[in-house]
């Protein structure tokens, strides 16, 4: 990562500021008012310690014995991870996971709101997946240029991975959410972030060697 | 993680191997009999040295200017993370998720075979997803005591994510790969690999807030 930023964020930390959004927006709801970085690690089992250095970045202002406002710490963490601001994204590949991540509600709510899926079946062309309508692939780069979209999640099969890349790219995209398990070859202007399924399953498959944690 | 077995394998590595074995099977489905470290870096994009280490976990003996017999090297990933056995598995929430998950194509190959899922909607009882039956979660217990079942993935809503895992524990399940934002409370025997879209999305928009890489 380049440093033209001014502030810059662990990954780790960033990572697990979802868990705590999660953890004091039931309090929220519950109708607390203040939250120690000890309840948030008591409800998580993670260290105090962790929770106190990752909240630090939000610059909310914890007081002894009573903890952060938890209106103010929801505020600052979604500041940080760009949950306070929308952006327009589209999803390439409406298979399997694709239609899975289209109807995922998480997501609208975090700031990522699909407005279009385009697919290369002829048969999808006009449907729509979770209220996402489905568009041919050869529209994509009208599509993008014309809403001016920056956002692409990226669901096709690994053999169309980069070549949809290269389309998504010189049509504008800044930034892909890569779940096809090829390392995707973009210029360093565009930013990648690539989930792997298949990662996950060999930890969890060693770990299951291993029997117990 | 415990000290209970003979080798440890660090988890960055065991996440890198699949894209490793992705490669080179790629080069053995061409015909190529050998493959070096520096193969694989340049065709991932990442540092040759990091592969070798990687790879010295395989026990697979590479010969200098030659590189590693892929044969042997693909024994050698597969028996690390598990691929060369094979499991059954059961999926409990079919959702859009979990139904997404029960067809993918991978899973089956990487010895993770679901033999049944679970839902707590009647509509979908006696349903097939991807030739996947689905049974009424009240048939959970059963199944997995008889079946002798070790493997469950959970793909819930969060609000029945603990109480799911409880009786899965319960009836002998000994690895849970889950796939809901919440941190489950399982005895030490027990293994929970936790996948959090989430952490990835935090991350994603961060790094496009930054707009570089």
């Amino acid at each position: 990562m380049t440093d033209s930023s001014d502030k810059k964020y662990p990954v780790p930390t960033i990572r697990r500021l979802p868990s705590y959004l999660r953890v004091i927006k039931a309090l929220d709801f519950e109708g607390r008012e203040f939250v120690s970085a000890t309840d948030i690690a008591n409800e998580l089992g993670i260290d105090s310690i962790k929770v106190r250095k990752d909240l630090a970045y939000t610059e909310a202002t914890g007081k002894p014995r009573v903890g952060y406002r938890i209106t103010e710490l929801m505020h600052g963490i979604r500041s940080i991870i760009g949950w306070d601001r929308n952006s327009e994204a589209i999803l390439v590949g409406a298979g399997c996971l694709g239609s899975a991540l289209l109807g995922f509600p998480g997501f609208s709510k975090r700031g990522l709101n699909f407005v279009a899926a385009f697919d290369a079946d002829r048969e999808k062309y006009g449907t729509y997946v979770h209220e996402c309508e489905i568009k041919p692939i050869e529209e994509l780069e009208k599509f993008i240029t014309e809403r001016l979209i920056e956002i692409a999640v990226l669901t096709v099969p690994s053999f169309a991975a980069q070549q949809v890349t290269d389309r998504l790219v010189n049509a504008g995209i800044k930034g892909i959410w890569n779940f096809s398990p090829v390392r995707l070859k973009v210029p360093p202007s565009v930013v990648v972030q690539s989930e792997n399924l298949m990662s996950g399953l060999a930890v969890f498959m060693v770990r299951m060697a291993r029997g117990a944690e």
